[in-house]
């Protein structure tokens, strides 16, 4: 029961830091932290979150990860859908603490697609649907490679939060322009129910990808590089 | 008493570091640092000090954090008075600095603002009060989950620093256009001391908000993932 | 097997992450994320890959590397071969995924320069060949010394990935305007590949000099700070 | 005589990374990496090289931090001046290569004033004499904080590199608009060289004042926080 709060605050933090940056910060005219600085605030809240509860519950804070990690022998079945609905109820009460606190500003009339995730015509950029497969896919999958890779037992200790949380940075420094980045099933359901419509429509490739490149480097860590998992 | 001198040198130093970079560097002409550098200076006055001097005092620099670990059974309330005051001399003795230097900028009349928080029209991007009790109140109860968690001693020794510094850094990439971010309501009375007027005004919610919400998380940590509280 | 398996995955990255984020990212109107923001991405590429390969193949990623590491008697001649291939086609691999994802984006018609290293008309801000050489040259040995230096055993342990990482970062933070920052012949390779014609023909110096500097770092560090080598 | 080559090195770089991206990259057009980026730059060429060598040398690279360092009876006044020359040799030259570099430019005709520290009209912003006075002298007092008390014996292992090194980043966020921030009378006296006439005028402030916090900064610490010296 702790580690499914752990992943509720976890996944809240993920939701109300990352997404709310974008929301409040990116475009301030002249001062604003652009796309750089929303990425390094995704990246941020895991890595705190992660020392702060990751001894509790591992600190998932995202559903691809938590089936990342089960393909790859480290997370039990049994324990996927108690962490997903926990990671789900976060995102999504962040999502509303987002918006009780946007529509506190003065002028607020809408919020227009929020800081949800989007191809073609929803893209930042214009980029089509396989182009934001592809990216997602790829992008997760190789977050799950970091984080398979740090947490192994033959990597140095305590620093894994470091490489896991900078490396959700490095994913959007990368893709911001192409997919709004997801990464994150969770992070992506928050935002489209609140900006509903064509986002809503768009959903299922942020579900899809993610998770199929989570598990695709799930086994490909398990086959290669997990010495525990080949020689025991 | 020595630790008193480290909360002194520590609040100035995040005072001297986050404010200054706001009120020197945030809006210098194409080169300036923007609202990313000034959240990337505040977390990194809270880094540098917490590894300087946090094996003397802790390294709270913030009433509401010493409140908070306070309520999540980390301090005594013995000691929560001389550190408070520590805070705030330090906070207003970094002020006075800020204001001599600034005060020998060529054309210098008035320091405006300073880097004071505001709701309203006080408010760098026009939020409302209540939007303004939100924000503080969930940035400060998820900055004391990160500095009790991270200073478990379950989680990875020696990296709490950069967990509380990088934090610090994220809450401000959320909310400097918000409230300009307190989360420390000494840092929010050093500046309103000099900024005067309505700033003083506003200065009770910078106090409320932060130190609810420092309470709250230490109590919720104490409750949930604290095992040393809940299992001797 | 393994090692090169790991080379492979983290060349991919270096390149997807680093000449991605500057395709993608670095010019979006407004809020895109500059020459700092692809100097961090660089960077996290190697920081996020050598936490989670370098217990396995120690994590180049880069045959200047690779070869600085034999010069300086920390790496056997008889793996440089396989490590080289390994790492060009991980690039060359990347720059292919860099350019599908590209091809998709609406009105996309050519890669231009794509992420490709240059000097006199080639380099972003006009700098000369002989400046490209000098620049090249002294970062990839600064890169090798950080390396060498962070790795010893005498090095606080655990450390080296952020050292190396993050001195990637603050290479590209230097040098992107004079030469679009190779210190990488892997790197270089992948994109001339995909730029052709003027880029390929400068593509000589982005092998020669990082090797030439990484080589002479070798032999310096062997020479005057490896304990190991001199003493025994 | 390792030593001398460390520091020689080291503030090679110091000034090679931190003076060079503001001379190259500050400023490029959209894209330049601006203030942030160059105190990004000058805090991790310390960074990384106090992982490289500062298990050689201790990783000073600035005459005011081995002063400092001495006040606070960590360094012996025998050593004083082979450090100082080591550091002022390393940094003429990277000056000079900088030199060397920026002469390759297209349309290159003058240095202006390199990447020299100044006040009153050689300030960035405009700010006095006495204002440069203070700040340097602050900062160089809490940069000298930050060493002494994140090497010390009670803090946590390994992460003083991390420490020093934000810390001077974070002294750059600061102060670039205030004296272009010198805090090291080597990387000032090496722009200087280079800049001539009214630079090298202002030059004894960029001495006296960082020298002087340093002092203070040693004996402070020594007093206050080093429990080593109180009580043996």
């Amino acid at each position: 029961m702790k580690k499914l709060f752990a992943e509720f605050f976890g996944t809240f933090w993920l939701v109300f830091g990352g997404c709310g940056s974008a929301v409040f910060a990116a475009g301030y005219p002249e001062l604003g932290i652009g796309f750089a600085g929303v990425a390094l605030a995704f990246g941020l809240t895991v890595l705190t979150m992660a020392y702060a509860v990751g001894h509790i519950s591992g600190g998932h804070f995202n559903p691809a990860v938590s089936l990342g990690l089960w393909a790859g022998g480290k997370f039990e079945a049994k324990d996927l859908l108690g962490y997903i609905i926990a990671q789900l109820i976060g995102a999504i009460a962040a999502a509303g603490a987002l918006f009780l606190i946007l529509s506190g500003k003065s002028g607020f009339e809408t919020i227009g697609g929020f800081a949800s995730n989007g191809y073609d015509s929803l893209s930042p950029d214009g980029y089509s649907m396989t182009a934001a497969l592809i990216a997602e896919f790829l992008l997760t999958a190789f977050f799950l490679l970091i984080i398979l890779g740090s947490t192994n037992e033959r990597a140095p200790k305590g620093f894994a939060p470091i490489a896991i949380g900078l490396g959700l940075t490095l994913i959007h420094l990368i893709s911001i322009p192409i997919t709004n980045t997801s990464v994150n099933p969770a992070r992506s359901t928050s935002q489209a129910l609140f900006a509903g419509g064509e986002y809503m429509g768009q959903l299922w490739l942020f579900w899809l990808a993610p998770i199929a490149g989570a598990i695709v480097a799930g086994f490909i860590h398990k086959a290669l590089f997990d010495k525990e998992q080949i020689y025991k």
